[in-house]
């Protein structure tokens, strides 16, 4: 591979020279209009293929998409409502392509090693007085699930949630299994971990989830949580933080908490650790 | 641009040809081994410069540290001591690029955004009953001041830390300021919030911090809080949590935190809203 590195460093310090240090200007103007807006706006469509070490304006997009996925990820940005338009080719490629695997299956070998080194040290805890049963809270959609084929037909997050339509989705009961996350799920069962699955699905679909979730190689849990109507007005925060306490005052201690949003993860009764999953589609508060 | 995209598309072209979806079962017999082991091992060692959509073990390479990197930023590395040797060159290149500099520029738009808001509102409350002084604790270091000259001496973070070495760099008071953070830090202090600044820094560094901090351009603050004897011994979790409830008991409300460690930002009496700055060279727990 040192031939073809050796080819793209030479193309790309031609690129570099045709357009060196462009956009400065731009770039300050920008940034003075977006302290004034909630998110990022429109400023240029980039072209489809995209290669870091590029120059010019190109470049400068898939910087700025790629920290403003980032900063999603490590809970920077204000809550969201649909991805900024000049990161729709970003995300989708993002998604489309290896990245996205790569980054699910290293949360999970990073979760997996944790449950293994908790369950050890829970078995060596046994023969104190703790009686607390060992417990992991997964979230379902883009946790356990997977609603790309849905996205891949709404601009992968670039189009405003629309209730009704994901709705016939769900229905439908086909969204495949993130794979990563079911060799996890497996994992954290062997290891003898009482698992709860939390979902922001309503109770009206509970039969499709269990169906869409067994088909896909979920075969058992303790317990699935959907959304009561009495829960429909809540934010998933608050939602997900009442339902860990409820499970800890039933004698469960959560040991690891899986899901790709913020509000399955923070709020209260916390995970003694949590596994942030990818998601730059949408935002849930 | 559209000339300088259809031949890197060609080089890609060529490229993917060369080597497409070699790797398949090597990454298997690598997951299985990560599994064992608290973080990746040295797997092979990347060329300099590495394009997305290159194709084979470089690719693989670049893809496994982007996902480590980003894992780190979204908190679901276990504590990590060192940067993974196979990412060393995937973090130098991050460092001195234009990719830090673009996620440091992106969380402070974030952060000012936020800051404008979180004063607005304030001021609004003022008519109410409401006697709290509204603050904003900064970390220091990798927050306001970069030690990246310092890391560029020591592998940028590939080598264990050496507090006496590192040491012996803050001593000189050299470090100079994130640009995007002393704007930031300028407009959060004409928007009228208190600012704390909580450094891991030792007491005995109180002198040379003043002086490089305000040689940097940080001119004015309410409070240097500098780790005491007493709190050596403590996380940084602790410790900072421990200074912010002092911060709250002296009749301030936190309503932001920049820092770039997570525990600058989790335990209690956290802030209203954190902002987690990019740091792929070194953890604290």
């Amino acid at each position: 591979m040192a031939r073809h590195g050796t080819l793209l460093l030479l193309v790309g310090l031609l690129l570099a020279v045709s357009g060196p240090a462009a956009g400065e200007t731009e770039r300050a103007s920008e940034e003075a209009a977006q302290l004034l807006l909630p998110r990022p706006l429109v400023l240029e469509l980039p072209t489809e293929e995209s290669c870091v070490g590029e120059g010019g304006a190109e470049e400068e997009t898939e910087l700025r998409c790629a920290s403003w996925r980032m900063a999603g990820e490590a809970n920077n940005l204000a809550p969201w409502t649909a991805v900024p338009e000049e990161c729709a080719p970003h995300v989708r490629r993002y998604l489309t392509g290896p990245a996205y695997r790569s980054d699910l299956e290293l949360v999970a070998r990073e979760a997996s090693a944790y449950a293994r080194a908790a369950a050890a040290t829970a078995t060596a805890a046994e023969h104190g007085d703790s009686a607390a049963i060992d417990a992991w809270v997964f979230d379902v959609d883009e946790t356990l699930l997977s609603n790309l084929p849905y996205y891949a037909q709404h601009g992968y997050g670039l189009e405003l949630f629309d209730h009704r339509e994901f709705d016939k989705w769900v229905e439908r009961g086909e969204a495949p299994a993130i794979p990563s996350s079911l060799t996890l799920y497996r994992e954290v069962r062997d290891l003898g971990f009482k698992t709860f699955l939390l979902t922001g699905r309503s109770e009206g679909h509970e039969g499709v989830t269990v169906d869409n979730l067994r088909r896909e190689g979920f075969h058992e849990w303790d317990k699935l949580i959907l959304r009561a109507p009495a829960d429909k007005k809540k934010t998933a925060t608050d939602y997900k933080s009442e339902k860990r306490k409820e499970i800890e005052a039933e004698g469960y201690k959560i040991l690891g908490n899986s899901g790709d949003q913020w509000s399955d993860l923070l709020g209260y009764s916390l995970s003694a650790r949590s596994f942030k999953l990818p998601n730059p589609m949408y935002y849930i508060p």
